[in-house]
């Protein structure tokens, strides 16, 4: 997603929308054991399947393509709705469950909320599942 | 898991139990371009989806991790049950839900069924999640 594209541009009435300022958001990797070292306690796997399941839906995998090709990992509510073809709430309703999952964070400005891509939450899901 | 663990040994009559002699599976890595290098299509999106629902789920992620330390990533069923603390035909369910997946393969070997699993299916699962 280009900043450039008029068609976002206009949902923020014509102006150039601002560029995400976010500050980079800090991650704890203490998670992140690789399956591989060792059988998994049920504690353990419990918490990763939740991380798991909130990446494991079509509609929340796209945004966080979206938010990954976006300038700085970070895109408006505003500007989601229109690629993946669903409700503002609708919307809202999945990044916050990517958010509860620490796989993105929300930062309210002025009438709409932008979300920003972890990518070290990503990495650390990716390298518990790399069985090397 | 100890292949000379006298426990399991039990389950096959106190007979040391055959190495796995599964031929390595074969894996088409077709499927796994990063989610960072583009926006996703509800098509693949939906595809991805569905593999990463096999894994987002405590049992499925304790048995792939029992595997993934047993001596050629394999294991016999009967192995598998007491790990996890569940009835046979539950982690069957459970492993066939990760064989459908392409995550494990699946051989018959007289009375039991031993799995094994796809390095590459995780190490592609992973590259996808990877934002780097």
């Amino acid at each position: 997603m280009s900043f450039d594209d008029p068609c976002i541009m206009g949902h923020h009435g014509g102006v150039p929308k601002p560029l995400p300022l976010l500050d980079p958001p800090s991650y704890d990797g203490s998670c992140c054991t690789p399956l591989v070292a060792a059988p998994l306690t049920t504690e353990r796997a419990e918490a990763l399947a939740g991380r798991l399941k909130a990446i494991a839906d079509p509609t929340r995998l796209r945004l966080l393509s979206i938010l990954l090709s976006s300038e700085g990992l970070a895109a408006c509510t505003c500007d989601l709705t229109g690629p993946v073809g669903l409700s503002q709430p609708t919307v809202t309703h999945h990044l916050q469950k990517l958010a509860a999952a620490g796989l993105v964070v929300a930062e309210r400005r002025g009438t709409w909320t932008w979300y920003q891509v972890v990518p070290e939450a990503l990495t650390g899901l990716a390298s518990v599942i790399s069985p090397t």
